[in-house]
């Protein structure tokens, strides 16, 4: 039974799930910050748990993403989100799917060139939209030493 | 005759053993060794070219893994293993796929926070297992300068 | 409309792109050049922001690569070409595939051991070449500071 808690995942809802991932990231990287925010439900939230409060609503997400994208702009830096090792399973609801992966940080500074910023997982919750996909919920935490 | 020695890949084959490798990981990563290694064939082997001694058998296999995890959870440190560029093609003897991917491995300590630990080639021979896979050789080589 | 400009990308497209582009850095990083430029339409260009030329044509395109190649071996170096968060949507001509991607470059020495080289942003148009791509038209650009 090695592998009863493998879940099988469809090849089309894995591409749609990386499609998505993809654009969402490079929409962020781009400051595209309203259509970055349009990946997520109207009432999804986003919590990073080295943050004290939970960003509620595509609002206060862009209000949060603006305002880090500003200050990221003001130091100089650009970043890249890479999100990676996705490990998809149902969600217990029936609405849609779970994605846990790991997201890594890198950025760009005149200073540094290109170095490698922060090592997380992410773990989401996302929705059918049409063909692709919403985040209903996402939880980023930072990787901890052992 | 460019691409001769292209070998196309079946879209569900290739979810699936993205699939595979995600959760193959992630279970390295959190330290659930015994299901990790639920992820060889009883008899599966794993190499690595920089260790003198080739595991031999879920056994060996999961006792190496759990000192090495041991050992970098007395010093503080986790880890991160990204597999990624896994280039598929059909094992000659008929009973599985070679994948030979990159495969990074990040590391999270107090001291330093995330960074870059080594960079590897990883060459597996994968036998079906259900809808999913199990690893039956696994040869990991340290990348080397030029 | 959030998702109005997602673009909704097929399995088996997705799959092909990623196994071509696996193993057309893999032939690279391993110094097959012929090989990789075969990755490539025969009037492919190859334009780096960085490079005041644009290598035009197969045989430019193997040139220049070559002697990068030939150039990293005398300092003993060897990189690893990661591609990921790769976007996929049509072209508008309807002949290909525009495929925007994230790139990144390690490097392994003796002196440093593996290292993040450079972060870039990857632009192909890609041709169907039977079941595989093969590439018109590739612009790299190095991330730059916000």
């Amino acid at each position: 039974m090695a592998n009863q808690t493998v879940t099988v995942v469809d090849a089309d809802l894995r591409a749609s799930v990386e499609q998505f991932y993809a654009r969402h990231m490079q929409l962020l990287d781009d400051g595209r910050i309203e259509e970055w925010a349009d990946g997520f439900t109207e009432d999804g939230s986003f919590a990073i748990d080295s943050h004290p409060q939970v960003a509620r609503g595509r609002r206060q997400i862009v209000d949060g993403a603006t305002r880090t994208a500003q200050g990221l702009r003001d130091q100089g830096i650009a970043r890249r989100h890479w999100l990676g090792m996705a490990a998809i399973s149902p969600d217990r609801s029936g609405e849609g799917i779970r994605v846990r992966s790991y997201a890594l940080v890198y950025q760009i500074t005149a200073a540094d060139g290109p170095s490698l910023r922060s090592s997380t997982t992410c773990e989401d919750l996302l929705v059918p939209d049409g063909d692709s996909w919403l985040i209903r919920e996402r939880l980023v935490c930072q990787d901890q030493p052992a």
